[in-house]
């Protein structure tokens, strides 16, 4: 039985606490969070657990042996660093940290101690990410050209971090669980638009090793409208998922380029032909699962057997390096940032 | 009676030509194509026109007043110039040439022989683009905050030309028309993914003069879905149009960001509060007219009245610039490039 | 403070509960149900309240002051009865009851002891509805025309009610609230295509007095997409309510008929000659209440006023008698029952 | 060579006009038009054939093999009795005839003198109809359990037929090539709306002989928006066909009805659960052959080879047939009329 205590209670933190209740093999222990209102809360609803105003105090709780960080991104790396310290595993929320030299100490920490650290990519465990990721490890796609995402509506402004660090973590922590490539540069484009506040809105584009892949990222809390699209195309076949689609989130297009060699024409010259091609659509029926849940019991599955998460420290280090060589392109005009 | 020549008889000559044969105080007098097979279909259509298969011969020939070049771009300065030189208004498709240099030289020419330029901008004739035209500079949606244009779909490679110049004329001058700000530096973001191909994906991002404005657009051959959309944010209110909507192109959103002053806080910070609001949308209904109809006519209304019109060779000088800009960020790696 | 017992804690009582219980001046007071397990969630989620196995006792309790049953439509009649003669006042699902003899005593008895009931139509206290009532009450549609609605997805079989009685009621009842024109005359058509089941689509036709307004539903079990669309066409303007759009349900378009007389033509003859007219589309913001939370406010308010709901015994009853014609008009073979 | 010669060159016959001079194997040779204007325009476009202002002078004339009769309904069975009788093979516009009983006769008449008779059903033609026909043929969707169409939109008013005869002889035309089933009776439910005018709205219900598959219409114009959508149940899979959409007109859905028998149950009852079923969707690509051009091609090819087409007088009989029943339905209230 895994002992586990949520730190924050606010939006996200009863859904953590909720999953982990409904968990077999584990066991809500307590709860922490600085608002005296939210830990009454927390206690009708669980009249089992401790609660606890302070972080450390739960941390330090013996009757603990896992911790999931439910707090804003600025407070994650002192808390995770705290609970590894204290012999605790992690569950903390995305983006893993604000630094990739903090995410580098946490991962190496947790090595040393023998401990799992998990990052909160809550989308990897929804049914439209396991089925675009088996559709794109079976190589139906063909050699993959372009990964396009949209994550825009009106949004809350956040008081801490630009739309970048609020959205992309998202599109970014999928795209690098989806994409077998090396990222080698980065470039991004935004705009503040209210004195005194972060970016609003922002494009990011990522170059790959080889081939010509590329990726592009758009987000945005201007927008008057909500999308949520991400294309994925390949030579063979191409793929959309709209995520707010209620009943065809994924469509797989029988679409492609054919390239044809043409030798000969005039002077001999060497030409290639480039036409498409279109056939069926294929909408596939996706697990239902809440992602979260299947989340939680594969944070006990991993700790049980003993099994590295593949959203793990490493993952979110990598998602954290994007986020910096974004702002850093950000604050140059745009420039290109080699990873 | 204005007597016009068509240069070009392929897929948009056709058009052209049967646009200002439609047009009052128009005379279509000539067409020349270099395919024999083109000649027979025009003068099946038109049995009254002069058909040539030289261009130059078309330019010098006394039955006309005024010649439409519906040519590939890199033939555009060649034959405007010969044109102007021969004194007639010139009707040129977009771009209007493949260099800024090209386009000042034709400008120049114009001015001193006062002739007309103009640059096919058709979209500025739809009744979408006049709509939104109207509702921008009536200032409904307050102060302008960016502008995201996407124009994806699986689209034929063109022989001599990279996707930006095959597509992004349409958005760029659409957008330089609606938009009176000044373009301060561009960068753009794309990928070859066929060797010996040019470009089928790329990203464009353009800085504006001042207050954060931003515009970017997405140019693609490979996307397996079709998608014509422009979102266009204000601060009072928002503006989406999607151009495949059969009767909804245009929507009006009464969305917008709230900005407070909160002076106090604790330690008596002064602090800015911006929330979003939003009420009701408004689709307003589009005038119907043929939009290169409506630009023939007034094609001839400029001439007649020796007035300039607003798609002159500057608007299309504009585009070209910012096409090359594009062109030069391209080749080093997304590089800002100063307008 | 009203204390209210809910009875029937299944799919939909829970909701109810909620409801009554974040309602000011309202005690939520007890709650029965037949199955010990769903008491046991009850206590768990309400620890102050009294649990019942049986409705009777819950009906005889000193405790409570009014009833909400929220059980099978077969059940409504007998609980709401002696809920009743036991002086309390009445909330009820829809629909009402399953005889409109039924009803009409239930209304008598209310009468007579001075009580409220209330039929649970919540759907007329969306955000939708009230809007649609407020321009249909304007007179801005003009004329009405017609009113179509479409209730139809891959629905679960009821075992003790056809499709009518299971999806009809939401729409008979939104259109008897929207809709001041007396139904003269009923048809039903469906099919039974399951032996030993109830008929698992159907198509119900209204006749209105005066005027050529007619009403038409479709409802169905079978269909492999989720459609909830109403038509409400008047001769000014027409207004269509898509109920599965998350943000643009209802949408009004300034489209007509235009009637002119033309006196003349040939031989004198009278002629009227009919066009159509169109022009721009209004999507109004639409309030967000939670309609089940609206309803119980309204549900204390009434009883506390002394006030008569328009939801009342009356509205049921109205329900009751077309679904009991549309049920008399299938076993006839789509005949015209006379209302 | 077959010589054709087409009456009527309103709206559509300049398409008919232009899809049989395209055809292999025919010559188009006259043209006949009350309207002289009609016949200047049709003489400038094939300046090779005989225009003739009389119908009667076209049929008569030696040089036409075959007519094309695309007036309105009204002068059908006149003109095509005298082609008939002239020793021509026809091809008539929908709806057929005013009259079974007319259609009978032209039937009757062509088989004696061993002509042909085509119906211009010409939605038989579509990639769309034809790959659904081949789905439900194939068996893939299972039991018929429904057929539900709708076609609305804001209309014109027909001077001479209600929106039935307008609108329905399409989807009556389809549903009779798709469904091979013998329907037994027929009820319809509209409103006149327009002192003088006739039904602008109506729902047409179909029974069939056993297993209690169902048919029905909505046709409309007076609706807002278009709606151009056929929904088409089987108890294994499920269809869904918007002729609307530009891409995905056809979806497939892995949707069914399974039905489980369950002896057992308290008292021993025999009870059939009835549970549902969902998996992919499909979306097949479609032909995208002009319907009418295959059309054309298919009347030559059954002239040829003494062949019966699909669409011959039998079929269009059937149509008319459900069209009068409809009318007599409509005059007595919706009253179930027996076929």
């Amino acid at each position: 039985m895994l002992n586990i205590g949520v730190i924050g209670y606010g939006y996200w933190g009863p859904n953590v606490a909720r999953n982990f209740h409904a968990t077999a093999g584990v066991q809500l222990a307590a709860v922490s969070d600085i608002s005296e209102k939210r830990l009454v809360l927390a206690q009708n609803q669980y009249p089992f657990i401790k609660v606890l105003k302070g972080p450390m105090d739960l941390i330090r709780s013996t009757d603990v042996d896992a911790v999931a960080i439910v707090t804003p991104v600025f407070a994650h790396y002192e808390m995770a660093k705290a609970a590894l310290l204290a012999g605790k595993h992690v569950f903390v929320e995305k983006p893993f940290t604000s630094t990739s030299a903090q995410a580098r100490e946490l991962i190496d920490i947790a090595a040393k101690k023998g401990l799992k650290i998990m990052v909160d990519h809550t989308f990897l465990f929804t049914g439209a990410v396991k089925k675009i990721k088996e559709v794109i490890d079976s190589g139906e796609l063909g050699r993959l050209l372009f990964y396009d995402s949209v994550r825009i509506n009106l949004g809350l402004f956040q008081h801490d971090v630009n739309v970048i660090w609020d959205l992309a973590p998202h599109d970014l922590s999928i795209m690098a669980h989806l994409i077998d490539k090396k990222p080698v540069a980065l470039s991004a484009h935004g705009s503040v638009h209210f004195e005194g506040k972060y970016e609003d809105i922002a494009y990011v584009s990522i170059e790959f090793e080889g081939n010509g892949f590329i990726a592009h990222f758009h987000v945005n809390w201007l927008s008057p409208v909500k999308i949520r699209q991400t294309l994925i195309s390949g030579d063979k076949k191409m793929l959309v998922w709209d995520d707010l689609d209620p009943d065809e989130k994924v469509k797989i297009y029988d679409r492609g380029v054919d390239v044809k060699s043409s030798n000969g024409g005039k002077d001999g010259i060497h030409d290639l032909l480039v036409s498409y091609r279109s056939g069926d659509v294929h909408i596939p029926k996706l697990e239902g699962t809440e992602a979260l849940k299947a989340e939680a019991q594969y944070f006990v599955e991993c700790i049980d057997k003993n099994q590295e998460p593949f959203n793990n420290g490493q993952a979110g280090l990598q998602v954290v390096r994007l986020l910096e060589a974004a702002d850093e392109s950000l604050k140059h005009g745009g420039k290109r940032i080699t990873l």
